[in-house]
């Protein structure tokens, strides 16, 4: 520990002077929220330091100035792109992570067939919910490592890219989230709200559509929990001169009917196609128009929803994922025969126990089943299997028979077979009177 | 990051888990607080899993049982004395640290005069609060880096041994303590109370009097900390075993008349003479008499207080410094000639800008002063000026003329000394009419 790292008595703001400021409610300086990121990037703010500062944030929270500061220095840690020579709106959307998701596979191709460029920077899946990157890397040959060069090209041309962070930007985030999902400091609103807009931001967008998940099968539990999120980011981004619109959508039950890689890819293909689950459908039309009206395409929300339904109809978002799929080095033959993307070896039925009215689906309990058939992963760096997951034929709201399929397993390993079907079958919650719908998307901030 | 340092879904408890439970408020096993400090002691568990249970358990605490499990673990982490077949009572006394304390100095001979055996083991200052072994060292040739074979023979021969920590005992708190440091999370009471905990359950002592200093030069500002910090560590000595009796003693002014290592060791002397200030001779008496009844020396406090009188009298005491100060290798002339300790070249007056009575001294001002002029470190690897200090003849309650002297300022170098004289002044406050006379023992706890 060298003299530096605190300051005992007088002397400039010290990483200790921060840390014990924040611990004690006390309001950080912005230029000494800059110096601690920075210092935390070159490495003379060390990893236990952060990790300390981190865990007071947890139970202190940051102010909205302070918010900025630190979001904007982790930005500043590395490369922002900048777009502004392409012309048009350049908007990108951000969930933070459901069960089933697929959204952003068809919003991608439908937004920019629409007119409005998606420069899209995703992740990989942690625990129960999965990745949009390990999603497409089951199309085969598709690439998600293209440099920064390459996706302003295809912005450029093809209006939209689909790829993963690239070490030039935002580094600090990516050193700090691999520090936070060590120590429990993820679950942290400013630093989950910092974390995202920092990467968006280096993106080089001018707006921000989030779907930010609201239920048990989501970060966010609550809604009130959701709401503060989504002010978060939407604050960030108004001190930033970015719009940011969310939309908190429910996430208690999975989206769609599908969990697993190849086979959320061939759903989402079904969303292009015009034939999909209704609650995938919507989410996606109700984020696509937001992005429509956000990058001056649309002058409304209905005209958003009209304009993407005729780019399904039209083939012109299919037309527009073949493109992206050809860019990236992915062979474009799924989107005709979905049969091409990879395949688990076998398939079993989980019967349905008993007759009656399906009233909830736990879709954290489905997440955790898809990952232990090799649909996810346990750690950071562990393998996952394209071919694996679960189809859910049934909704909330579905009436079905005693024996009725609940759910169709697509595994390669017979091992953990039993304990994912008995998880399955925990996630499944029966009434004898039909439930009420629930709305989907349940609130909307700007 | 390795999978190891988080656990997903199941499993053995891993730190991560423990992080999780300490920051949510939920119960730590026992057998999980061991593994993590264990893991800490071994390297498993790293620097910033450590930094972020530390902040968490700051904001959260630590129950009885896990402050037990905690203090157990970090005793285990080293060498345990066992000093049973050494005939006696082992009893040592513990400051939580305050301004002008010299009281182990004059006490541990006064106490082993007694026939209580008194193994001390103390540590070096930090900041405006000044150490037991730096003031020791102020004695030519006086060693504290005895091995615990020699601290063993002292202890049985001489009855008394005031040594630093060794590498063996204790090591996880010495190594956690350096953490908490640079990672502002000195200031929790749980963490405190086991630090100390742990170094003094090593020594091998039967029971400890612990001196809690409260005020504005203490470390706990308050009696309520105060009391919260004394109940957690009779409370540990409980479930260890061990008695433990604590006094909460008033640290609002200095003690004594003397800051600075070499000044105070003379006026330490001066105790063992029958003459010193009136506070420090009788916090020492308090908690002397208090290890002579724990001891079984003493029926009660006023036969340990009669005791104590008469080893000084008797010149006891003395000579049981002069034998300890011979068996450590200092030169025990300082006994008869204080003028044989180190001394500053220069010394300077701080003259009373007004009449009145001195209602006020504030303890870390003064601290922080002699700190300026190289009494204390302002890092922990930093030197010290065993010869440089400050003399505050006056205490709170005395009256002064202007021009008096408030403070002579005993120093070597020049460049600071301007700002010392400015904080010494600052350090002062005045009444027109005498100030109430405060308790100095506040309350004893057991």
């Amino acid at each position: 520990m060298s003299p530096a790292e605190r300051s005992c008595y007088g002397g400039a703001v010290r990483p200790y002077d921060l840390i014990k400021a924040k611990r004690d409610g006390k309001p950080l300086p912005a230029e000494g929220v800059r110096d601690f990121i920075r210092g935390y990037t070159a490495g003379s703010v060390r990893d236990y330091q952060m990790a300390a500062m981190c865990m007071a944030i947890y139970f202190r929270g940051l102010s909205p100035d302070e918010l900025a500061a630190w979001t904007g220095a982790m930005l500043e840690s590395g490369e922002v792109v900048d777009l502004s020579d392409i012309p048009g709106a350049k908007v990108d959307k951000h969930s933070t992570g459901g069960v089933g998701d697929k959204v952003s596979l068809c919003l991608a191709p439908m937004v920019a067939a629409c007119g409005v460029k998606v420069p899209m920077i995703s992740g990989r899946g942690l625990g129960h919910t999965g990745g949009t990157l390990d999603k497409l890397e089951s199309i085969p040959g598709f690439r998600v490592d293209l440099s920064v060069s390459e996706y302003r090209r295809m912005v450029r041309e093809v209006g939209a890219c689909l790829i993963g962070q690239t070490a030039t930007l935002a580094p600090a985030d990516k050193k700090l989230y691999a520090l936070r999902d060590v120590t429990a400091t993820v679950e942290s609103i400013p630093l989950i709200a910092s974390s995202i807009m920092s990467k968006k931001l280096a993106e080089g967008i001018d707006a921000l559509v989030l779907d930010v998940k609201v239920g048990a099968g989501a970060f966010m539990k609550t809604r009130e929990e959701a709401r503060v999120l989504a002010r978060a980011m939407i604050d960030i981004g108004a001190k930033m001169g970015r719009k940011v619109i969310a939309l908190l959508t429910d996430m208690n039950q999975p989206l769609g009917h599908t969990v697993g890689n190849a086979l959320e890819v061939a759903e989402a293909i079904g969303v292009l196609l015009g034939s999909a689950a209704a609650d995938l459908t919507e989410v996606t039309m109700a984020l696509g128009a937001e992005m429509l009206v956000v990058g001056g395409k649309a002058k409304d929300e209905n005209e958003g929803r009209a304009m993407l339904k005729r780019s399904i109809e039209s083939g012109a978002a299919l037309s527009k994922m073949r493109e992206i799929i050809r860019w990236q080095g992915g062979d474009p033959i799924v989107l005709e025969d979905v049969s091409r993307l990879p395949h688990a070896r076998n398939t079993s039925m989980l019967p349905s126990p008993s007759a009656g009215f399906v009233s909830g689906i736990d879709a954290e309990a489905i997440g955790v089943a898809a990952m232990l058939l090799g649909a996810g992963r346990e750690t950071a760096d562990g393998p996952i299997d394209p071919a694996v997951g679960v189809v859910l034929p049934c909704k909330v709201g579905d009436a079905v028979a005693a024996g009725e399929s609940l759910a169709e397993i697509h595994y390669n390993k017979e091992e953990r077979l039993e304990e994912v079907k008995s998880r399955l079958l925990q996630a499944f919650r029966f009434s004898a009177a039909a439930p009420t719908a629930k709305r989907l998307v349940l609130e909307r901030l700007a």
